[in-house]
């Protein structure tokens, strides 16, 4: 007997009865805010809400008769259980005989009919991509509606908290001065009119931040610049007295979030208007595309000038950044110490030991909020690249093996992001010989010296090769770019060493905050990742060129107990030992409580 | 007094004469053969003849009433003293203000006129950008006409010596069965015609080799290839009887190669033509974009399919190299051990010093010729990127500092490349850290392990790190790929920090050969540059993909007298001595004479 999930099916059908209504055969809703942020808030879970998946990368096809929902291999069983009931059909991306979305919108989509979707939470790219695709089948695309808005009446609202304003002494520069530097580019584009759709980009520029998105502190909004005026789209609500004022001296025109489109048809264009397709949607792209030819006047997609002047920190955001991380650096050594003074004492799970962690950081002077959820993953659970411990579902913390800990903050200061595996137990020599690379290549990226004109592709190899010179790899990027009280995760430098087509590689430059964390993940049995956070520091230019290397920001013990000097060679050796002074010289001063001071002294020998 | 040159001037005056009858207002002549190869031959030099400038690079460009010569900055000296007196104005090439050749010719070509130039020596890229930045200016282009050809009475012949048959057994694969890959390459571009014009791509097709460019083993030809034909335009003089049985019985159809053009016009062609951008001439170019207008098919632009092919060496011809390298690693290593005993006892030049290689070379079995000439530069000539000792001009050896040797061989079996910077007498400790790390740079490259996926980018840094420690670089690539009896640079790997655009970022993969060469070079003092050849290895597959790695092909003793240990590793300490006992394992059964044995095993000792 197959047990129908009745409450699905409902939803379906008001659906279905809103698609006939609209003029809409087909209906996608994808995983996505309206600015692609990469955590979603419950008012865009439409697909969750009409299928059931509440996995973070899905979308859902519906027609009147079907309905199929994409998702990728981590989430198949997820995904199965969750939609069983549902008549909702599963596609497994990238199995063999399983198509594409495009390609199931080709083969069933007939001429004349209409595919719909909400324009403002699909990419421009995925957006041009279909236009051109179902070209072929004479069909039409309807991205102006949002079908969920009628029929699904309990719907969260949409995120809408105060928003606030960063003095010009915290960020190290005025808005005006930002905004010089924006239209300076405006220029070089030839370019009047600039549309900025990126969330924390528009923070920047602003010195100000919100509180829409989870661990990202941006408001939801828009920024259209011209050489003359600078109009700003938030909700009417998060504006503050504070806000109101500061952007009235700033020269900052408030205008309403959802009032964009209807802006930017009332704009009198008269040059050539400048935007970044990869993060615009398509809703926003059309409108601006529309009104660009009525005036007879070109889009110019360029990369949003914003990017690299936001990644590059000024003197006083380093010098910001780098007292946040040292107080954050001593906040985890503290934990580190806790979770081994508790370990086998008192009951500890991955929850209760990430709870603790988190609460600590709460006290830290500045504390905004964490920068993302704290990844606490015991023994074999720290192998799976996305696993999240619930309170209702999480291992007990034992005194055997690791627990792998990645955590992080965003202060008035600073975002924060680090990994220490912590051993609270016995462990193989296996283990300690992968743990011992993993700090190896750590150390030896760190150290690295290159000449500008390098990205993170050169240098990868130096956090590798150890592991590499093994047989073992990890599959997931050495290193990303860390935003200043803001996202921890921003372009456009990246660690990888190979880049898919549309990946970004950026060289390393003065300035920027790059993270540095490679690991070992043994499926069923454990994990290790050892993560810390630089910055790129410029050196001598001579003949050769401008040489470049990285300062560390991050200042916690790396535990001894799983390194084995025989897999060190003496430069390694060397380059821990300095580490490690420099963590007991750097940290030691934070930390009152003598019994962790005896501690760290200890943990920060030199090997 | 200023002196002329009457017999440029003369030269100048009866070229302007043939561009009025022609009908030319401007006329361009650059630096080529027909095929862009490495070395020109005496024939195409027409810019040295009208200008006297014999340098590697320039390009004149002749109006009735001026005449103007580009070169770079390494020739801006020699230009200026070469066209003394010859009425030809010198245009520094990046030097500011200095307009580009293209930029001259838009300010000055008036509506109406005509650029000429032979279409044969111009790529397809500089063609096409002329014709479009030259457009606005209403100038037409004349592109079949050399007007060298009757203003240039005793010009040198083109090129044209014997060709001859490799046998399937030394190329490992036949004809046919490397013409079948081809066309499956053609079946895959959905192409029905091929035009192959790089000339050792022609050559390792076909398994012939000819005598045409200097120190190449090529032959002037071009490939014209369908599913059922291929025709091989070569000047009919070469064709030996051998050649001709061998064509005959492969079913490769003789047709001479200047009726190239007319056979593209006779063509009938009933598909897509693939042809490479890259290697293809302007005026073939022209002649195949006209050819598939008019039966209304396209041109697919791809990269020649041959390359990869012939990139990637099959087990014989490693065979064969493998053997190669070890004899031409020991007749090396025999002259290495006749500087060091002549040094200050004979008279040795640079010059001298090169001959004596090149006929201990001439000796072994299955010579061809040298795989270019033989660098020999002492002290601080070999600083200097260009650097050429002639007879006349070159430095006396003396027991004091180092002499810089590159070299290589093309033989029956395979075509070498090798450089060793030999300790002749009393050398700095400075050179001594600077050599050390030049060798560990080569020696960690040479150690890497790597997933498939990595290209040269990813791996070059291991070559440069011991220096770049010490804020030290080599401003050249740090490898290149190396043919199979055919051209000492080939491509598409390379090992590179950096890519310029239009530069080819390929994948390593089993089968290349690869140089590694890091260096040291300081202005008027020395340069160091150690050069080992690597063939790239499959190693093991797993869980996270295809492990390669490196295996040297050559055997030469490193100069143990300017290593410091002091600045290695204990890795690096391995890697050299586990080098040298293979160096004296492989190397002392080819070599008879006991006292150089004796030396060789003192040289190659551990450290």
């Amino acid at each position: 007997m197959s047990s129908e999930n009745k409450v699905i099916q409902d939803r379906l059908s008001l659906l279905r009865k809103k698609m006939a209504e609209e003029g809409i055969d087909y209906y996608m809703m994808p995983t996505s805010d309206f600015h692609n942020s990469e955590y979603s808030a419950d008012f865009f879970k439409v697909r969750e809400y009409f299928c059931g998946f509440d996995g973070s990368n899905g979308t859902l096809v519906v027609s009147q008769d079907a309905a199929g929902m994409w998702t990728d291999g981590r989430y198949f069983i997820q995904a199965e259980n969750q939609m069983k009931g549902t008549s909702v059909e599963l596609f497994r991306m990238l199995e063999p005989g399983v198509p594409t979305i495009s390609e199931f919108l080709i083969a069933n989509m007939k001429e004349g009919q209409t595919l719909g979707f909400d324009g403002r939470v699909i990419s421009t790219s995925i957006g041009e991509d279909l236009e051109k695709k179902l070209a072929g089948n004479k069909v039409s695309l309807k991205y102006d509606k949002d079908l969920a808005e009628d029929v699904w009446t309990d719907r969260p609202q949409l995120p809408c908290h105060d928003m606030y304003v960063l003095s010009d002494e915290l960020c190290g520069m005025s808005f005006a001065q930002k905004l010089s530097l924006v239209r300076d580019k405006m220029n070089e584009y030839s370019t009047t009119l600039y549309l900025l759709s990126k969330l924390d980009d528009i923070m920047w520029l602003t010195n100000l931040r919100g509180n829409d998105v989870e661990c990202n502190p941006v408001a939801l909004s828009y920024a259209m610049i011209t050489m003359d005026s600078f109009d700003l789209f938030v909700q009417k609500k998060e504006i503050t007295d504070e806000v109101r004022t500061y952007c009235q001296n700033a020269g900052i025109g408030l205008k309403d979030y959802h009032s964009l489109i209807s802006s930017i048809q009332d704009t009198n264009l008269k040059g050539d208007v400048l935007f970044d397709k990869r993060n615009t949607n398509y809703l926003t792209f059309k409108a601006l595309s529309g009104k660009a030819k009525e005036a007879g006047v070109s889009l110019k997609n360029e990369k949003d000038p914003t990017e690299m002047l936001k990644a590059c920190k000024n003197d006083t955001e380093l010098k910001n950044v780098r007292e946040v991380y040292l107080r954050d650096s001593a906040k985890l050594t503290e934990f580190i110490y806790w979770v081994k003074e508790n370990v086998g004492k008192t009951k500890m799970t991955e929850y209760s030991a990430a709870m603790k962690l988190d609460s600590m950081r709460a006290e830290l002077p500045g504390f905004i909020e964490l920068s993302f959820p704290t990844i606490s993953a015991y023994n074999a659970n720290a192998a799976m690249a996305h696993y999240e411990a619930t309170e209702d579902c999480c291992e007990e913390v034992k005194p055997e093996g690791m627990l792998l800990v990645d955590s992080g903050g965003t202060y008035m200061g600073g975002t924060t992001d680090v990994t220490r595996t912590i051993v609270v137990g016995k462990i193989s020599d296996e283990i300690k010989r992968n743990y011992t690379a993993t700090v190896v290549g750590m150390l030896r990226l760190a150290n690295a010296n290159f000449l500008e004109g390098c990205s993170g592709k050169n240098v990868d190899i130096l956090a590798r090769q150890a592991l590499w010179d093994m047989g073992i790899d990890y599959k997931h990027g050495t290193g990303h770019g860390i935003g200043y009280i803001l996202n921890v995760h921003e372009g456009p430098q990246n660690i990888r060493w190979r880049f898919t087509p549309g990946q970004n590689e950026a060289l390393l430059l003065p300035g920027m905050i790059v993270s540095d964390e490679p690991g070992v993940y043994i499926e069923g049995s454990y994990g290790i990742r050892i993560e810390n956070i630089l910055e790129v520091v410029s050196g001598q230019t001579n003949e050769y060129g401008h040489f470049l290397h990285f300062a560390h920001l991050t200042y916690a013990p790396i535990d001894l107990e799983a390194i084995d000097p025989q897999y060190m060679e003496p430069r390694d050796i060397k380059a821990l030992n300095d580490y490690h002074d420099m963590v007991y010289k750097k940290v030691s001063p934070l930390i009152s409580d003598a019994k962790i001071l005896n501690w760290l002294r200890e943990a920060t020998r030199r090997i």
